[in-house]
């Protein structure tokens, strides 16, 4: 691998996601895809000794690409607890570490949402102390994206960690959105003020004490693609409910039977197509890492590496840092 | 109107919704539509003399209709605990009345959902002391429907009414779906049972005590729409939130621009198009009460005065009491 200060080198652990046919193959096309895409990427990846032959076999230039071998996969539903004891030396773990020891600038997995929280908050540590979140730009409308999260990462949240999301959400969308000052909504049932649980309520009343956030309220999930809000602040447990509720009557039309399936093609507005493909970004760890959809397909996987060299490109997380830093010492 | 035994007679809050542009014509014209597909409904209307007015114009068979001056609405975000004591004379209040009363055999509004189930559960009483919810039949492929609850008769949730929504989801299937034994599962955001947060752990651990429950564990919301279970159980904030987000992908290929809106038209596959119409019932009440669509389109109003009409005719309310008198007994 070069040594050159404009390259960018992303660690992939390649033991995450659905264990289809052609896994391996599927894996090593999307790191060919993302080193043409990106002349100036480099790869580590991590994995077991079937996907260094693939990876061999793909035809990608050798100066491109580091594999290193780390045949401990984590089931995708591990218990977050049993992660941190029994999963120190797996590819998740040593890709995670890659990032924290400055060999790599991002992480990319397509493994348990669960293990790949812990073993970043453990590895990399919290940012700012703030508490983690999934974060997705949802498409909205022609060229615009609407931030939203948490999408997972949490599967409880407290009204202190929403205010945490609304300003991981406020300090990501000045490098993902390129908005200064993006609005930002609560996720709700409602747009009345009474509306909501208790959770909302109070994480309203604490994100509306932050002078600099431009707090716009509550936005209703039917919104969620129409761009009303730069920013959409939600639980874990909801946010991935929304999401993959959106994606089952998208998947519905993309699916649909013979000629309607044609149909389906064509009325897809352009905007909403790559949207199924989008990684996930972990925001509040210090350091960059990627969640890709777990079912593996080539192309998501291809996407979340080429997201990861957008962000790493950005700086995300020590710019963020910066952001929150400020951020923070107004509200003190 | 007709005092003869096969008479279905339907009450009407003819004050609830949105105030759009034609909004009693609009109400109007959905009477004279459900009166024309069911000859044996009479429908009892309670709103403003605008409305008495609209109906006569409207030339509906005057034997159809009663109309009964109730001119006090509630207002959409009406706090639950102030409808109670400041608006016990409101259409609503009495529409709701005349069922108690035996004079309606099912109600209809379009009203906000605080205000209908907190006056539902005051007025008709909660059934088996169980927890009601509002329920929707999701369509799930070509003539087949799932139901779904809690959509938001509840903002809070405890694992005991998850647990009260599976046996009112039971007990509706007989009638609602013609299911006598039908899958029940939890909505949830993975299908691992380590997945979700520690009330979704709790509900299914109480769940699955009923032995004459068919308990299926967890559903995905992408799968909402894809027929693998009979029930699905959620938080009413949750279930409202999964609706709309689904909601809002459908009406992004709904009212796509020029072509692409006619491509989006054939594409949509015809057994979901009803969906956005259908009209959610409030089970878990003594009496049959169905929540319109708020937007009050003509056709959503008609669609839920149909509904009502075809559960009046199952006699929904009191066969359902039976069937849980029978699983609550097997319960004890």
């Amino acid at each position: 691998m070069s040594g050159t200060k404009s390259v960018i080198r992303i660690a992939l652990d390649g033991t995450g996601g659905d264990r289809q046919a052609n896994f391996y193959k599927g894996i090593a096309g999307s790191v060919r895809f993302a080193s043409l895409v990106n002349q100036q990427a480099e790869f580590i990846v991590f994995g077991e000794h079937e996907l260094e032959e693939a990876l061999a076999q793909e035809g990608i230039e050798r100066s491109r690409y580091e594999f290193r071998l780390a045949p401990q996969a984590i089931p995708q539903d591990a218990d977050p607890k049993s992660v941190l004891k029994d999963y120190q030396n797996s590819a998740m773990s040593q890709a995670i570490a890659s990032v924290r020891d400055g060999e790599a600038r991002a992480v990319v997995s397509a493994g348990g949402t669960g293990p790949l929280v812990a073993l970043s908050r453990h590895i990399l540590g919290s940012m700012n102390k703030l508490r983690p979140a999934l974060c997705v730009r949802m498409p909205a409308g022609p060229g615009h994206y609407t931030l939203m999260l948490d999408l997972g990462a949490n599967a409880e949240a407290h009204a202190e960690d929403l205010k945490d999301f609304a300003l991981l959400g406020h300090a990501a969308s000045r490098f993902l959105l390129n908005i200064d000052r993006p609005k930002v909504a609560l996720l709700n049932v409602g747009s009345e003020s009474n509306k909501g649980n208790a959770l909302i309520r109070e994480a309203r009343d604490l994100i509306k004490q932050h002078s600099k956030l431009d707090f716009q309220g509550y936005v209703e999930a039917n919104r969620i693609f129409f761009g009303d809000t730069d920013v959409i602040v939600t639980d874990g447990f909801t946010g991935n409910v929304a999401l993959k509720a959106a994606e089952g009557v998208a998947h519905i039309f993309a699916h649909a039977d013979g000629i309607k399936r044609f149909f389906a093609k064509l009325a897809m507005p352009d905007w909403l197509q790559p949207w199924q493909y989008n990684g996930a970004l972990l925001l509040g760890v210090n350091g960059i890492v990627v969640k890709s959809h777990a079912s593996a397909r080539q192309e998501a996987l291809a996407v979340a590496l080429v997201e990861a060299v957008k962000a790493a490109s950005t700086d995300l997380d020590t710019a963020m840092h910066r952001e929150l830093d400020s951020l923070l010492n107004q509200e003190a």
